[in-house]
């Protein structure tokens, strides 16, 4: 991962298809390690999390175990102040796979297991 | 932390108020480093995303780096087939502290730093 690598934010509407934003959800988190989800209102929120879960799926093929962190944002709309959710992906333990990282292969037993 | 301590299920409704919410997922997560959170309908996910961003800020002053694992979870309501979204919240470094825990002082400035 370039060091100077910017993390993507994605703007969610209650419109927005989650398999479509997992995906770009999944592309931003390959790109850059990490990606930025801002969203004004239940209905956004509810699409943005769906697809969270689904991009979790997507990334859990590379060996990433992405993790939410929300935070509120005081943002503008045409003028007015108004409280927006940002949700923040990443991997857990912060790891990163390249933009063509087919997925890994599943690890193998311990090597104390008993077979 | 007993080894036995089972991690509590929180439901949350639109009506549930964020702040205590926030709470109870607090006391949870001080009990047996972490809590579930089961909600269906997106006015539920905002009343609990909005709690966890406030659970987020009271259990920084324990040193926990709260973060949010989203699933999906088929259940049944009234003998009909739904889809909720359950959060899983824990530390990030899975690190726990008691339910006494009166929150970590800051931390000393690094042994190398210039002043």
């Amino acid at each position: 991962m370039p060091a100077a690598a910017e993390v993507e934010t994605l703007k969610v509407s209650t419109k927005s298809n989650p398999n479509s934003v997992a995906g770009a959800m999944a592309g931003a988190i390959r790109s850059s390690g990490a990606v930025l989800v801002q969203v004004v209102g239940a209905g956004a929120l509810n699409q943005a999390t769906k697809a969270s879960v689904i991009a979790r799926g997507i990334l859990a093929t590379s060996g990433l175990d992405i993790i939410v962190t929300p935070s509120f944002a005081d943002i503008e709309i045409d003028g007015e102040a108004r409280t927006a959710l940002r949700l923040r992906l990443e991997d857990r333990e912060h790891r990163t796979v390249g933009p063509d990282d087919p997925g890994r292969p599943a690890p193998p037993p311990p090597s104390d297991a008993p077979w």
